[in-house]
C-alpha cells in the first residue's frame, strides 16, 4: 500500500508547512540547511519520526549543496551542518539519530570520492524515510491488537502521519485498527499552546473519515472519570529507561488514565529510544513565552505578564500500559533495554 | 479595610464586563433581568460567589423594575425572574442560593406592601454582597495559615475578586498571605477554553503587584513533578459531600498534586456547599463548541470538526487536603456536613 508522505526528497527537502494547517495545505521546498533549521524551530516540520527523516535529509542536503570538491572539506561542512540541525530542537532524540546515521554513511563513503558522499548520504536519508513508514505500519499492526471495535480513544498532540514520514505512530495504530474494520472514535486534546491537536490531528483524521472530537486538554481527565474514554494512546519524542518524553500535557493524561483504570499506550519507533540517558539528564526545550501569551498575534494576557512554556514533559514509565514499537509491545519496567537486549528482556 | 467591588447596586446592577478584560476595563450597568441573564450566560459576570450576589441583585432588580402595584403580582413576576436567572447557569450553586434568599425576603415583606418588597429585596441582596466580602476576608485569614513565606502556588481559572464581590476565595487566601507579609509567587493556569487564568487572574494579581507566571493547563503536572510548585489552591462552583465542582481542568490538577505530594486546597464560602445532592446528580454545563473551535473569531480547527466543551469537572473529595471556608478549614471526608452539622463534625 502506498502511504502518503509528509516529507520527501525532490532536489531538496519537500514537506507540508504544518504551521499553515488547517487553513491551507502548502508544500515548501527547503534548499539550505539554514532554512531547514528555521523550519524545525518554527515547527513547519515537527514530530519525532519526521524530525528523524528531516535530520537525515538535512545532512544529505548539505552534501548536495556543498561546493567543495574534496571529500575532507565536504565532510567538514557536513559536521557543521549536523551540529546546526541537531541543536535546532534538543528534546526529540530522533533528530540527532537521523543526522548521525546519514553523517556516518557520508563518512563511510568518503574514500570513494565526493559523488559517493552525496549519493550515499541521500540513499541513507531515503532509507530512514522508507524505514519510518515500514516501522509505522508495523507499529500500527502490533498496536491495533490493543484497540477494540467501538473504542473511544484519547490522544494528545499529533502523532499522526504529519509527525512521521507517513501513516503515523499513535494515529497509525488507530488507522490500522480502522483498516482492519474496527470502529474507532478519537478524542483529540487540543494541545496548548500550539494546538497541534486542533490543527493537525483533527485535520488528518477528519480527512481520513475517522470520527474525531476535540476537547480542551483539561477536559480529558473528566471524560475519563465519566467512563467516556476506553484507551489513550500518544507518541513520544524520547523514551528513556525511566520515562517517556512527549508533548507537554502527556504526563497529566497518564496520571488521569491510571487513576481511572484506562490503558495508556505510547506508540514510537525504536529510533525514539535513548539508551544512554535517564529522565533527569534530558533537557526539556523551553519555547518562547509568546506562544502562551498570545494567539494569532492577539494578546491573551495583560501586558507585562510572563509565562513559562516547556514544550515537553516526562511521564514515568510505570504509568504506561505499554510502549508499542515496530519490534513488539513492551511493558514497563523496560530495564535493561539496551539495543536488541530490549527485545529479549522486556518484550511480551 | 475597604475592598474593591466587582458587582454593586446603583439604580441597577453595576459590574465589570469580564469578557473585555484584560484589553479594557468596562463597567456595565444592567437594567433588566433579560440583560442580566445574557451577562451571566456570556460570562460578563462569572465566578460562583459573584453569581450569588448577581442572583440576589437580579431578584431585587426585578422588584425594582416591576410596574405592578399589588404585592401578589410583583411576587409572581419575581418568581418568573428567579427561574430565568437560576437556569442561566446550572452548575454554580451560589446563583440559585442568592436568588432564593432574596426571593424569600421579598415574600416575607409582601404583607407590608410593594415598597417593602422592593426595599427589603434590595437590602437582602446588599447583605449577600457584604457577607460575601466578609466571608472572603475570613477565608483569606483562615487559608493563609496554609501558605508559607516563599511558596509557589498553583491556581486554576479565576477565583479572585473578579469571581466574587471582592477580595476573592483562592486568590483571597493568597492576598491575605501577602498582606501578612509572606512572599508568594503564583502559577496561573491559562484555563482553556476561555482563558480566565490568562485574562483575569493574571490581570488581578499583576495589578496588585503579586508575582504571577502563566502556564498552559497541561504544564501544571510537569511543574509539580519537577518540584516547582509548593501548594495548589482553587475555588469551587459547588461542593457536595463527595466532590468539588470547579472549572474544567481542576480534577487533573488535583490528581497531579496527589501524585506529587503537593497540598491541594479548595477555598469557597459555605454558600457554595450543596447538602442535597451527590456528584452524580449534578448537571455539568456543556457550553458551545465554538469556544474550543475558535478564538477571537479565528478558527483553531478545520471546518466540520466538532468539539465537546464541558465547563466544569468534579474532583473527588478525597483528593483534597482541605476546603477552606469562612467557618474554618475542613478536611475530607465531609460527611455528614448538613448545615451547621458540618462545623461540628468535620471542622479541624
Amino acid at each position: 500500500m502506498e502511504v502518503e508522505r509528509t516529507i520527501w526528497w525532490d532536489s531538496g527537502i519537500c514537506t507540508i508547512d504544518q504551521t499553515k494547517l488547517p487553513e491551507s495545505y502548502e508544500i515548501i521546498k527547503i534548499g539550505t540547511v539554514r532554512t531547514l533549521v528555521e523550519a524545525i524551530k518554527s515547527l513547519r516540520i515537527r514530530g519525532a519520526p519526521a524530525l528523524g527523516a528531516a535530520g537525515g535529509y538535512g545532512v544529505a542536503l548539505a552534501a548536495h549543496r556543498s561546493t567543495f570538491m574534496d571529500p575532507e572539506s565536504i565532510l567538514g561542512e557536513l559536521k557543521i551542518a549536523a551540529e546546526m540541525i541537531r541543536s535546532s530542537r534538543p528534546t526529540a532524540v530522533n533528530l540527532a539519530w537521523g543526522v548521525d546515521r546519514v553523517l556516518k554513511a557520508a563518512q563511510a563513503a568518503s574514500e570513494d570520492g565526493e559523488e559517493a558522499i552525496r549519493s550515499r548520504a541521500l540513499a541513507e536519508a531515503e532509507r530512514i524515510a522508507d524505514e519510518d513508514i515500514a516501522a509505522n505500519r508495523a507499529i500500527g499492526k502490533i498496536g491495533s491488537k490493543q484497540l477494540d471495535d467501538g473504542d473511544r480513544v484519547l490522544t494528545h498532540c499529533n502523532a499522526g502521519r504529519l509527525a512521521c514520514v507517513g501513516w503515523g505512530t499513535a494515529l497509525g495504530v488507530i488507522r490500522s485498527a480502522v483498516e482492519e474494520g474496527k470502529s474507532i472514535e478519537v478524542y483529540s486534546c487540543e494541545t496548548r499552546p500550539l494546538n497541534q491537536g486542533s490543527r493537525l490531528t483533527a485535520w488528518e483524521l477528519s480527512r481520513d473519515g475517522i470520527p474525531v472530537t476535540l476537547i480542551c486538554d483539561g477536559a480529558a481527565a473528566s471524560l475519563m472519570r465519566q467512563g467516556k474514554i476506553d484507551k489513550a494512546i500518544v507518541g513520544a519524542d524520547r523514551v528513556t529507561e525511566d520515562a517517556v518524553f512527549n508533548k507537554i500535557g502527556t504526563y497529566s493524561h497518564a496520571l488521569s488514565a491510571k487513576a481511572n483504570q484506562i490503558p495508556f499506550y505510547v506508540a514510537a519507533p525504536i529510533s525514539t529510544f535513548d539508551q544512554f540517558h535517564l529522565e533527569h539528564e534530558i533537557e526539556i526545550e523551553e519555547r518562547s513565552e509568546d506562544e502562551v501569551l498570545s494567539l494569532n498575534g492577539k494578546a491573551l494576557a495583560p501586558k507585562g505578564v510572563h509565562a513559562r512554556n516547556p514544550a515537553f514533559d516526562a511521564t514515568p514509565i510505570d504509568l504506561l500500559s505499554g510502549i508499542i514499537t515496530e519490534k513488539g509491545m513492551f511493558r514497563p519496567p523496560l530495564m535493561p533495554f539496551i539495543g536488541s537486549g530490549l527485545a529479549k528482556t522486556a518484550r511480551l
